[in-house]
């Protein structure tokens, strides 16, 4: 099983970044310092998205940077870019291959802003669109679920964000995320045991905030690509402004509650949610959370901004184990490919 | 059935915005070109979030205003703004009490970005907040689905563009809002002749592009709030990375599709979910298209830029037929209040 293999990886995967990424990463945080952005600009698709989200967070905590999200048919349907001069602009794609994303770098770059792709592939046509490439030297990604490349791009950004904050404390911070990741896969052993329970859960929510609101989003794509289950990820906070009304007894809610800044608002959710008798599968640190929850699925203590990196592989694995315990195909769920292009 | 009313009362909401609320819009437009923003950043959750998104498309395409949706939890939860002090910052809650959209726009405010409240109501906290408001003039929306406020908020947000832009075009197309408000309303009688046949559909995809994205989203909120089934609205692009896998034989998608640039992306979008059996609702006003859907909700020929007001309007009454059909509580779904406050 790929998707199996590639899940493990992950720690080696940060590590070798890590080691290997530093010195191309300062050099684009010296560009970037230089340019002096009054925003960034993130183009991505699919669990790419996801790390957009996440540096979303990150550069607004950590640089007060405030970043949107691009709007690529703009570029692609509507053939009216914005004005993102002034702009740092990103794009994200695992294969280095959207095409959607690579119209907007290419517009960002003709306009005179600062772009930067992170791929994974150094030949790939968005890695030469881009003034600069951050490689994420995951080697190969065979199963079509993204699991080691969404963790090596969260750990890219990370490294951007640290080397621009320049930070010693979130330095020291990164220094222990392969060894948080290697945590964080050997707690997820248990999974496999009770996930049977959810074998005929047909819908789902997954709840997060903040940083772990992109973790959200990641862990319900991942069961939808996986099981084709109606499975949904939200922010705390916008799932109480309406979506909350679908939860009644019984209904499956994996909520990301890593301790931290959010922990007292996912705690509210859960109470909120448990309420009305929900089924709480509880990612956290936090021993009474986990031991209130139906479901546990435990994670080492890390700081709060490298939490989505951690938090996300018990979402991978319970993913597995639903494709597994229902017999599906785990490497090629049905009507996907490896490589999406849109335009 | 107060929904029901609200719904036909959108044509007379609109209608009287245009007229009472020019004066306004021109004063704001006069403001922000004065403070020229490099960008801008809307804060809003909920149904008022996807006014959001229309603006982020619109003001893209017809300003080259970049729009960012803002990151409330950095401001409410992290304690830390990204600075904005370069913004346009635009805050929208029909009620004007959230909370954490009024902690964006009062830390905006205190950056020194130009900031603007839009709001139901002229003495909520949100309209005290921001350096400029803008009411909606919808009176009272007492059905806790939000419909009339919604295309109200698109429509402000309309007004808005079309004064920056100082588009003679713009400014003539605005002008037949309200009548084709109309005809779309009247378009919608159908419906409730046909909506018995989704009684037991237990999910939805809700697809659109570009500046219908956003009535995508909506239309799913609407769904999802009234009959708290699971009910997701997509970016066809986004929707091919992944989420797709979901779709087989019978599986019930609305696709929004009216003739424009989007049009060639949705069609194929379509071909590809037909060809998996997907029952096709289509909202349109291409012919050839609404004779292949399955049912057909058919829309008046409208500016691209303001279909999302037309093409919402079928989508909220087929969510209406759907509650009704399932005898379900119309004005007062289950587990929601009118006003969310969330920090």
């Amino acid at each position: 099983m790929l998707l199996k293999q590639e899940i493990a990886q992950q720690p080696d995967v940060i590590r070798r970044l890590l080691d290997e990424g530093a010195a191309a990463t300062g050099a684009v945080a010296s560009a970037i310092r230089e340019f002096d952005p009054v925003f960034a600009c993130i183009a991505a698709r699919g669990t790419s998205d996801h790390a957009a989200i996440y540096a979303q967070y990150l550069f607004g905590a950590a640089l007060q940077m405030p970043v949107m999200l691009a709007t690529p048919s703009l570029h692609t349907v509507y053939d009216r870019s914005a004005n993102l001069s002034k702009a740092l602009v990103i794009g994200i794609s695992q294969s280095g291959k959207a095409e959607d994303v690579r119209a907007v770098l290419n517009d960002a770059r003709s306009q005179g802003a600062l772009t930067l792709a992170i791929t994974n592939y150094q030949d790939s046509p968005l890695a030469a669109t881009g003034a600069y490439h951050l490689p994420l030297r995951a080697d190969e990604e065979f199963s079509v679920a993204a699991t080691k490349t969404y963790t090596a791009q969260l750990t890219a950004i990370a490294m951007l964000a640290t080397a621009l904050a320049d930070d010693e404390e979130m330095r020291s911070g990164l220094k222990k995320l392969p060894g948080l990741a290697t945590e964080s896969l050997a707690l997820t052993e248990g999974i496999a045991d009770w996930a049977q329970r959810y074998r005929y859960m047909d819908r789902l929510t997954v709840l997060g905030r903040g940083f772990n609101y992109a973790t959200a989003c990641e862990i319900s794509l991942k069961v939808k690509e996986l099981t084709y289950i109606a499975s949904e990820g939200y922010s705390e906070a916008d799932f109480r402004h309406g979506p909350i009304a679908v939860v009644q007894e019984g209904y499956p809610v994996i909520l990301v509650a890593p301790q931290g800044k959010t922990f007292s608002a996912m705690r509210d959710i859960f109470d909120a949610v448990e309420e009305k008798g929900a089924e709480t599968l509880v990612i956290s640190n936090d021993d009474d959370l986990l031991r209130a929850a139906t479901k546990a699925m435990p994670i080492p203590a890390a700081p709060e901004w490298l939490s989505p990196v951690v938090g996300v592989i018990p979402g991978q694995v319970f993913a597995m184990c639903q494709a597994l315990t229902r017999g599906y195909e785990v490497d090629k769920p049905r009507g996907l490919s490896k490589v999406t292009i849109t335009e």
